[in-house]
């Protein structure tokens, strides 16, 4: 008997747990579009002399193997990648897109943790089993394309 | 010497007029990310139940050839495009990536003819010649995806 509470009481506390999370949790900001480009001195001439875009200039990032300019528009940026060094992680990328990509779509989470653990039970896969930091010094999970619509996504902390 | 006059003016007034047209200029922003998917109420759920985003229902563009669902996010928008009818502008983007992948992003303009003739003497390609009637009842223009690293560029008039 008191076997049975115990586990409907956990039933409920995780059903409840569940739902609550589910009902609660959403992605904050989309920080950023991340675009694989060619020429990264010719793609920030177009961000910032066509487009209006304030922008960064170049920033190298040795240990993610990328350069990269930033263009800031009114409510969101554009983050403009090209591969640094030989093994670039997005080498293949740009041999396969000569003309260059949208190559993921990074949204803001309030808690990153609480994020993937939704994530995962949402059925939607993470690319790795721990969070990274990513290029921008914050810790940020990728999630797998092929459960999103074949884009790439990135939950960053906030 | 008149002659030399005016012709000299007529330069200057030019050269002010686009320099000044070039440095005010800047898109305003980002509308929205349409995503082309190969099944709207999958990816609807993804988005509302997965991402947390605020989702419309489902609206048939019979017009222009789509089926869409919007989420909404905190500072922008999702647009998930699915073919309509037999002649749909996208059913053959959609042949070509079954999973789905980002189609265009939108930014908003505050005069579209001025955004128009801005990035024509900037050396940006539009796809037609004058502007349409949205999928959203606002006139849009395209930006040929080969001037802007790969990526098709909607600009609608705010």
């Amino acid at each position: 008997m008191l076997q049975e509470l115990s586990s409907n009481i956990t039933k409920q506390n995780f059903g409840y747990s569940f739902t609550s999370f589910k009902d609660n949790f959403k992605f904050g900001k989309l920080n950023h579009i991340a675009i694989v480009v060619p020429d990264l001195q010719k793609s920030a001439k177009l961000h910032k002399e066509v487009f209006g875009a304030e922008c960064s200039g170049e920033i190298e990032i040795p240990e993610h193997g990328v350069k990269t300019v930033f263009a800031k528009y009114e409510n969101t940026k554009v983050e403009l990648l090209h591969p640094l060094g030989e093994k670039s992680p997005i080498d293949k990328f740009l041999k396969q897109n000569p003309l260059g990509k949208v190559h993921h779509l990074c949204y803001e989470v309030e808690d990153l943790a609480e994020a993937i653990v939704h994530v995962k039970r949402m059925g939607v896969r993470t690319l790795g089993k721990k969070p990274k930091i990513g290029a921008h010094g914050k810790p940020v999970m990728f999630l797998h394309p092929k459960d999103c619509d074949g884009v790439l996504i990135e939950m960053e902390q906030k």
